[in-house]
C-alpha cells in the first residue's frame, strides 16, 4: 500500500528532520509545520552550507520550491 | 498541531526579519506585508550580498520566487 | 496591519523606482503600470548592468519573472 | 493612473522594438504581435547576440519566457 | 491589426523552420505540427549545436519549454 | 494539415526512440508509455552521458521536464 | 497499448528504485509512496553524490521537481 509524501511530512511534525536545499544548503530542525508546496515551518534550526554551521534561529520559514529532500 | 507557513509570517508582520534570497542576497527589514507567492514588503531595510550592507531603502517589495528562507 | 505587495506597488505609480534584476541587470525609472506577475511598465528609464548604465529608453515593460526586488 | 503592461505592447503593434531575452540574446525588429504569454512575433528582425548581429529574419516567433525587456 | 504568435505558427505548417533551442542546440527541419506549449513537432531536420550539424532524424518532437525561437 | 506532438508520441509506442535530455544526458530504448507532461516509460533502454553508455534498465521513468527533444 | 508512467510507479511500491536527480545526486532505496507531482518517499535510502554514498536514512521524501528518472 502507497503513503502519501505529505502524510509523511505531517507524521514528522514536532520531530528532528534533515533539510537539503539546493545549492549545498541544508537545514536541522524540529518541524512545526508545512503546506501543499512543501513550503516548511522549522523551529531550533541550524543552517549549512557545505557541511558548516552558519546560523542558527528559533523559526524559520523555508521556501518549497528550494528543497530537494527532507528526512525525519 | 501543525502550523501553516504563512500563519508563521502573518504573527511577524511588523517585526524584523531576515530574508534570504538566491545568489547570496539578503535582506534584513520590518515586514510590513506579503502575499500567497510570498512576495514580501519590507521597511527600513537594508540589502546585503556576500555579506556586506550594499544598499539601503524605506520600502522594498521582494519577489517571493526569490526567497529560499525567512527568520522572524 | 499588514499591506499587499501589489497595493504598495500602485501606490509607487507615477513616482521613481529601482527595479532589481537577475543577472546584475537593474533599472530605475518611473513606473508607469504593472499586472499580477509583476510586469512593469517603466518611463523614463536608464538601464545599469553592474552598476553602469548601458541604455536609456522612454518606455520599457520588463517581464515580471525576472524581478528581484522594486524599491520605490 | 496605471496601464497595463499588454496595452503598452499593444500599442507597439507595427513599431519597431528592442527586446531583450537571456544569455545576451537581442531581437531588433517591427512588431506584429503578440500573446498573454509574451511570446511575440517580430517581422524584419535582427538578432544580435552580445551586441553583433547574427542573423536576419522576415518573421520570428519569440518565446515570452525568454524575454527580460521589450522598448518600443 | 495585431497578429497572435501561434497563428504565424499554424501558417509556418508544412514549411521548413530554423527553431533556436536553450544551450546552444538548433533544429532545421519541416515543421509538421505544434501545441499551445510550442511542443514541436519536426519532419526532416537536422540538429545543430553551436553551428555543426549533429544528427539527423525523420520525425524529431521538441518540447517547448526550450525554444527561444522559431523563424519560418 | 497539423499533427499534435503528442499523437506523434502515440504513435511511437513501441518502437524506439532517442530521448535527449538536458545536461548532456540521452536515453534509447522501447517508448512504453507517457503522459501530457511528457514524463515517459522506457523499456529496455540505454542511459548515455556525452555519448558513452553509462547505464542499462529494464524499466525507466523519465520525468518529462528534463526533455530537450525525442526522436522515434 | 500505452502505459501511464505513474502508472508503472505505483506498480514499483516495495521494491527497491534508483531515483536519479540533479547535480549529481541519485537515491537507492525502498519506494514507499508517491503523488502526482512526482514527490517520493523512500524508505532504507542511500543518498550518493557523483557516485559515491554520502547518508543513509529510514526515510526520505524527495521533491519531484529534482527527479530525472526513476528506475524500478
Amino acid at each position: 500500500m502507497s503513503v502519501k509524501p505529505l502524510s509523511v511530512l505531517n507524521k514528522a511534525i514536532s520531530s528532528r528532520v534533515i533539510v537539503e536545499l539546493r545549492a549545498g544548503r541544508e537545514f536541522r530542525g524540529v518541524l512545526d509545520g508545512f503546506d501543499m508546496h512543501m513550503n516548511l515551518v522549522l523551529k531550533d534550526s541550524e543552517e549549512m552550507i557545505d557541511g558548516e554551521i552558519v546560523s542558527r534561529a528559533d523559526t524559520t520559514i523555508v521556501r518549497g520550491d528550494n528543497v530537494i529532500y527532507i528526512s525525519p
